[in-house]
């Protein structure tokens, strides 16, 4: 709160957790991580946590504010001591470290440390099978501990938008109150916004419960973590090492999803989930998905129905269901939703913690990097099959998030101009409405009067 | 939220708690409450407690509206078990009772009928001597279970109107955020606005630093209950037998006092601590004391501490601090104060969970019934030591209070008209302006349009 | 082990539990016990669980050994201290009271006080009538927190001698072993010999299932504690006010019953239990009842079995079973038969926690306090219903206990000779046998070479 | 107990702990584990804990005894399920495995499947490396849990013969039973004898202590553990990959070291210590090392310390003490010790769970395998540097615990004859007396009347 955001605090902190008990072999590893690549991954990782007052999303300006921020490591008697300079001072009350900010600082060194060398560095994983990117999805998530036995089925994904209204944003708090209510726990994408408002809510609805172990799990990744800080309520903070490996990571653990009100990034994450259930292998599995906002916006979901009916087609839109302004009914809807989600687990046999059994297409899976060439090479015409159709779409609109938060595709848009889509003309068209609609419900960035569109879309 | 205030449900429910193993005796006890006096209490606490998400402090209106309420006893293999009729909807979700709501349930139960046969009946305690009554607050809290070990004095009583603004409300919550994340504990005396900001902020703040045991203590008398329903974050709720034991028990188990805007209750309250803090025994005795509003409230406090320095005086106005809109200078000079405390009863080897030391005159303890004849014949001169006077004006304020929300007060003034308030001329002028900004400021009820003024003063 | 019996150490304490937070009134009822009848009875209390690892069954040697033990009360900030002088020493280690030895100090405390003030003084109980003995058995245990909720059927009361050979006692323990590994609980009557071996054996088996929270109940009476010291395996010790309240909480609290070989006290609690189950009322309820010990123990048990059959007839055989040298058939016996408690309670609608429905005469619950007239006194005639004749049966050993233990008892026997018993020619002559029997064994007393008869049987 | 050592059961059972949640990847890993070198390891660890109950020292006659065990996994939706066939009988309790069993089961499967993946076919450690032997390890320990923090120096290795007398055991038990009443904790090699007695004698004393969490650590190694079965009561068993491991692991977590009377795993034990205590980097280091046993056995240790004076020498000896008959005094002596341990590593900052500064020649840390080979070329003469002389020592006495216990060695003995150990005559006089006192004392092995040494000693 009213963290003058230009004060900073130099500060030794020890872990809490895992990595309080490093061997000598790992904790040098920390300590030599020097300047190279592996470090300023971490330093912008751990400047996102450290920055989670802020409410900035441009990772540019954050990481612009902070350039003397620095980290190192100490290995000492009770496990390795961590030691910044020049780190935000919202992150601290009355000079100690808010403990939910210390144990993300911590899950930060965790994933990134362990990612580097247990599923890139070890050789245990060939990233280029589907097969084994699933396993090393799991191996990170695990070693997140994130599956807590005995499991079952009440892990709501909540996606949304980081750049909502304040009646949006009351809405999702409403929703996952209800949520909590009914015992049920949150995951989102960290970050502001839809990401933050259900987890909040639930906070409340747990503590009527008496509820004192609620989960409120946060999954992101290095690439937009900076513009995207975690909020501190998340007390599972888990990096993934790419955005493919961070949605597969959403799918695989969640038991229902909730989709509120957003931008590019929603539009990204809808396309991922129905372009993997269109997979004629994942016809019969049960998958609760709810598309809801307040009132007023109706609209909003009609558009996003529209043009998922006119480029997947209706098969596709039985998947979800919408549900405008009625916290109580999303919150109950789901409770039956995760009702099948258990019988159909137990009937197969499945865990409750990682749902194995989801087809999920390599095309899915397979790390997309926006350039201006792989831009405007995507195929997104009618012709296509509905599966790949989606996941290029998919494709495109990740592209475009990339474009409007992280920084070096910001640079490069900034250098070459904006990014070029096309394909049929229908298509097109539905989508420059679309895109259109973002922008002018400020859906694209925080500071949105001065919003610069990152594309054009071209027929 | 949004529950339909006509709806209603029946339940059976189970105790959570030291209700479970009843005796013989003390089944019997309760299945024989019948219809008398007991039940009546029990049924007006329980409906209180239902109507938790209600939002009215209209105590006949909320009784009115559930008229058909009733409860029965019945013992089971595994305890007690409670039969509810015609309970109000909002309590339940799906079908099932909150769980906070059920604990604040059997909290009503403990204390109504311990309170029944240990204090009253047993003839252990001389309820006219001082040292009696002490000993009968600390015997119900300790039932309470509010005595926790090790203790420390961590623990902020706030006190303020339920009838605020949205922007105090905001206020209050921004205190309870930075006091939960100092990891500070927060007592109120129940019910909506200023008894409920401040929890809900400190649940927000406790969840950050990750406290899992946070405490929301709520004491509350069968007075007021039903005008002021606890809020269900409340995981400690205690009903004192009346409003005396309550601001006992409150300035007894507290160890540090916040005062935010408020009404007359507000009023009463301030007047009864510093009216104690005078006592010669408790000069040297650290309290601290802060009141606090957001900014544009600087008024009202300077009006408040007018009357004071009027009525009791400058020593009075020394002992307490206003901070004007900064939520955390209010929570960095509690803990502060906290420190002080610490060290006093180290010092002088008291308790911290139990204030025995604290001297408080008889004057202040004996119950005020306010009738017509009672409020008439309060002495409000200047010539009285100011002890007295600060007795005799809490006694006028809490004349107020059950005139604006204890249905019998109001029944007695509809039919033999206002409350006359009379003493010296400048005291009244002052008390007039008071509660005529009260009154302005809409702190009287929560649908202040139709208020009309239960009192008249009379130089 | 080993400790110097002389040694003694003079200590302050502080409670762990309960008693940590006493209110002004019972501080100072505490500090003024000074010197009367509620001192001495504390005092003997106290110094039986300090001298717990002494292994002398002579109260009045062990109270004359430590003429010098004394305790004082004060009342600190953090509660309330014990001070104590002359205490044994090997209650300590290093100087640190055992913290087993510690929580029986307080429970000690906690139970005479308690039975004192609320049992004795306050008027609640009409002590003569059979519904309010019971009320107030049920009130001590409470107060002693020996319910635990949710509570099951798996409390194995012990019964049998103090004083038992080797061989007895390994028997024992292999028994409590097995139990142990069915996750049963024990609960005897506190002391050496089958009261500690259960005990030791059930620690190590619930340490192979990992049990973390086995409960070795120990009920005792101030009559006998000085005698019988609690061992401080015992983790939950409950002092009743005398020998019938102690065993009607036996046969309340426990679920099913095993008697190893013992003597008078020994036999006393089956006739209790027999007398009590014969009851009409009683008729249909289960009561897993085991006779069992080592190979060449048959005979033991075929004496007690025929002075059974001679005096209460075949029907009360009926409800034991004798099992000799097979400690997993009793484990697994008593298994079952805590299936068909569990069956009926659930069927009655019973608690699991407090035997209510089991009926017990009156003649069962009145004090017997043995004397050279009450003992001459007892009709033990073939001609009295057979209830009667188990109640006076009863009455007989329980008097042979106190001329046994009791140092008031001892020393009215010293002065005026061995007690007489008469009645029946037949029943006097088994008696005779029976009791010659217990003291050629040696289960009179630990000491037994010079074992001197406190009775003489007539006919 | 008595369980007959030849019934057999089938069983399924599930894990408890680290192995619920397997990847794909290993759950197939297990699948395959066919019957190659894995399966083998795997089958004869399980069998060892399977067979716990059992009192036999011979693994071929323990493996001849359960030829048709067998063991699969099978991957389910809640996590690997393990399907026995022929297990022993007494690993259950009425048809269900004795939970300390079944922690035991999965820790083996844990151990020697991290060993394999981890340590042995990752590459990440270079197995010739001291400094790499010792990471490997802290891993293997570190993925055990066994390090908890936060930590402290309470864990005491207790040493000593398997193959003991009824008298020496009962000492083992009340030495451990007064460190468990120093809230000490207690680390052995697993087994019978001097392994088992410290571990039931800590329990009871932590019983007393009301610690419910005690540590009873186990550590072995696949060589071994057929002949020296895990007792029930370790509740944390390790299985480290080779001898050498082992006793690295001892020394490394351990802060005190006791010694009861043994045989030449003893002697192995010692010399190894000892040989390590005299590497110059731990001249400053506590490590409280004491040997201890019953009144009678003061020659046993006089042996003893004449063979460490003769070979070498003084210094070596001044790094234990002997104390005869006074287990209270070896508590306090150890915990005086732990003390100089606690702020020794305070003072250098080092870690309490991991002796990281302790120095280990490498002669320490390579595996020695016994051949008839290796063993007739051990150099054991007085010019040898002292060091190489314990480290060829030490490896003697373990060539000939492989002798009596290995069936593998047995084999080869029976085949090749005796293993001959020759050197200096001074030397190998006093060794030879050793020996023969082993023999003739009945150390060597559990049915000491056939013993026939697999050893000559020559000069």
């Amino acid at each position: 709160m009213r963290a003058d955001s230009d004060k900073t605090v130099d500060a030794e902190v020890w872990p809490e957790g895992s990595l309080e008990v490093l061997s000598q072999h790992e904790a040098d590893q920390l300590r030599n991580v020097g300047q190279g690549g592996l470090y300023t991954l971490l330093r912008r990782c751990l400047l996102a946590v450290l920055n989670s007052g802020g409410n900035s999303d441009d990772a540019r300006e954050v990481l612009g504010r902070h350039k003397d921020f620095a980290v190192r490591f100490e290995q000492q008697d009770r496990g390795l001591k961590v030691i910044l300079t020049g780190a935000p001072a919202s992150a601290f009350v009355d000079g100690e470290m808010i403990r939910g900010i210390r144990e993300q600082l911590f899950a930060v060194l965790r994933d990134v440390v362990y990612t580097s060398n247990e599923i890139q560095a070890s050789g245990r994983f060939d990233l280029q099978s589907s097969d084994n990117i699933t396993n090393a999805v799991f191996h990170i998530l695990r070693n997140a501990r994130v599956f807590h036995l005995p499991a079952t089925a009440d892990l709501v994904v909540c996606w949304g938008g980081h750049a909502i209204s304040r009646e949006e944003y009351d809405y999702t708090k409403k929703v996952g109150y209800e949520l909590g209510l009914r015992r049920l726990n949150v995951c989102t994408g960290c970050g502001p916004g839809a990401m933050k408002g259900p987890m909040k809510g639930a906070t409340i609805g747990h503590a009527k419960q008496r509820i004192g172990n609620g989960r409120y799990i946060g999954i992101t990744e290095p690439g937009i973590i900076a513009a995207e800080s975690p909020n501190p309520i998340v007390n599972s903070l888990i990096i993934m090492p790419d955005m493919e490996k961070r949605l597969e990571a959403f799918v695989r653990v969640g038991h229902g999803i909730i989709v509120f009100p957003g931008g590019v990034g929603t539009a990204e994450e809808i396309l991922y989930l129905l372009g993997i259930l269109m997979h004629p292998d994942n016809e019969d599995m049960p998958m609760p998905l709810i598309l809801t906002g307040p009132a007023d916006r109706a609209d909003y979901f009609k558009q996003i129905d529209e043009f998922i009916g006119a480029t997947l087609g209706p098969t596709a839109q039985g998947r979800y269901r919408i549900i405008v302004d009625d916290p109580e009914e999303v919150a109950r809807q789901m409770l039956l939703g995760l009702k099948s989600v258990r019988e159909y687990r137990r009937q197969q046999g499945d865990a409750f913690y990682f749902n194995w059994r989801l087809a999920i297409d390599h095309d899915f899976q397979k790390p997309f990097r926006a350039t201006h060439d792989s831009m405007r090479g995507l195929q997104i015409t009618r012709d296509l099959p509905t599966h790949k159709l989606a996941a290029n779409l998919r494709r495109a609109f990740s592209g475009l998030v990339s474009g409007n938060v992280r920084e070096d595709t910001m640079a490069a848009i900034e250098q070459q101009g904006p990014f070029e889509i096309s394909g049929s003309a229908e298509i097109m068209s539905l989508l420059d409405g679309l895109l259109a609609g973002f922008v002018a419900d400020g859906r694209m960035k925080l500071e949105s009067d001065s919003y610069k569109p990152c594309y054009v879309v071209r027929v």
